[in-house]
């Protein structure tokens, strides 16, 4: 029997999360697991790295048992130190998720879950972020599943260097799901409203709160696939660089 | 006389930051300027938004004269409330920075100061990042005449939906600027390390460290352009798909 991968398992909702344990009792079944996750909810971090403070680690238990390290910092913070100080081995992968709630269109760039993956990627190994498309009453079941079979397909067929994947899984049950699509990143924008309110000292302070313009519909699109109940699975990678530009940029006039 | 256009100006040092006033000071004299800058010092922020707590907003003074709105939040944070809550004009632009260190390579995306004009693009607005590549002893004035001289360019020219500039200047006396070089992203790696030390009361932290791997000469990335004393401009876009892998992953046997 072929030796057993070794996976670095992190999320963004906290190594105290649901989606989390989901992952990891699945993928206990095919893989030695690492779990190396922030101590607290980081939500919407971003691509955000901790420089300016320490990082602080603890051994998190649960039911008694270890099951991982809990770090006073961000996804990215957790796959750095994971690799670079806390392992003492190689991981084959990395998996961020079970994330409560869909990280796709313009909201991948703001996604703790999908930086996780990010910094896989960057370190040359195959990553995936998984997600799951609702904030209540999450049933991770169907979503694990699905990491657990595409953990061997990734670490079989592979990507090219930079290139990791964003999963979304649609809330429905397994009955419902109608595929699997391979989307591109959904360009959606939002109508972003701030609620103007007053603190029980009569100071102000404004809440963010956004509302999508136009839903997407299109399945090649990640958010019209999962509108429609398909797994979404887009290759995403880490070079902003707009290369159709480049030309027309040399146009411009621009020496000092 | 043409009516002057109306800025967003927005970094991610703080809006105490020199580097923000020198900007500042270099465009107030070709457009109208509104200043709305994080409170505090927000680096490798990431493009984080501010979800879990609200924001606060208070007028910052410079030599005793209304400066700008100082946000409790990221740069992101700061441009989505400018847009939406605190300005009662629509900007033509925003300009991120200059911000104190250099935004080249795989730094792109933990950079607050491009995550300002990531958030510009966004709203539709042409928008860039300017950063100054050195730590110490920074002389903003040519970075500032710089940016002064792209507003214009940019405004009358304009950027595709979606993109944006990434601006990197050399630390050096203008006679040293060698031109302006159109630039891809560059993909030099880090090994990063983690500096493990005991606090005063006994307990275990952890800081982290980072080290360029192999430095970019290419003078057509990043990197290498202003390691050999160009202005760099990158085209981005926050289409992170990898368009590419899209029909290498439809081949693999995937569904549920």
């Amino acid at each position: 029997m072929p030796k057993k991968p070794f996976l670095l398992l992190v999320n963004d909702d906290g190594i105290a999360a649901p989606g989390l344990h989901a992952l990891h009792d699945s993928l206990i079944e095919i893989a030695d697991v690492a779990v190396v996750a922030p101590a607290t909810e980081m939500s919407a971090v971003g691509h955000a790295i901790t420089i300016s403070d320490p990082l602080r680690v603890t051994e998190y238990k649960r039911e008694g048992r270890f099951f991982g390290y809990a770090v006073t910092g961000t996804p990215a913070d957790c796959v750095k130190i994971g690799f670079w100080a806390l392992l003492d081995r190689k991981p084959d992968a990395v998996v961020s998720g079970i994330n409560l709630g869909g990280n796709t269109g313009i909201n991948t760039i703001y996604s703790g879950t999908v930086s996780a993956a990010t910094e896989g990627a960057i370190l040359g190994l195959p990553s995936f972020a998984i997600s799951l498309n609702t904030y209540r009453n999450p049933d991770f079941s169907y979503a694990a599943r699905f990491a657990r079979k595409l953990v061997p397909l990734l670490l079989e067929r592979g990507m090219p260097r930079g290139v990791y994947l964003n999963v979304n899984v649609p809330a429905v049950p397994e009955s419902e799901i109608q595929g699997v699509a391979v989307t591109r990143q959904g360009m959606a924008l939002y109508r972003e409203d701030f609620d103007k309110r007053t603190d029980p000292h009569g100071r102000t302070y404004y809440w963010l709160t956004g509302q999508k313009v136009d839903a997407e519909t299109d399945p090649d699109v990640d958010d019209g696939a999962i509108s429609k109940n398909w797994v979404s699975i887009t290759p995403v990678h880490y070079d902003l660089t707009r290369y159709d530009v480049l030309e027309m940029l040399k146009d411009w006039k621009l020496d000092p």
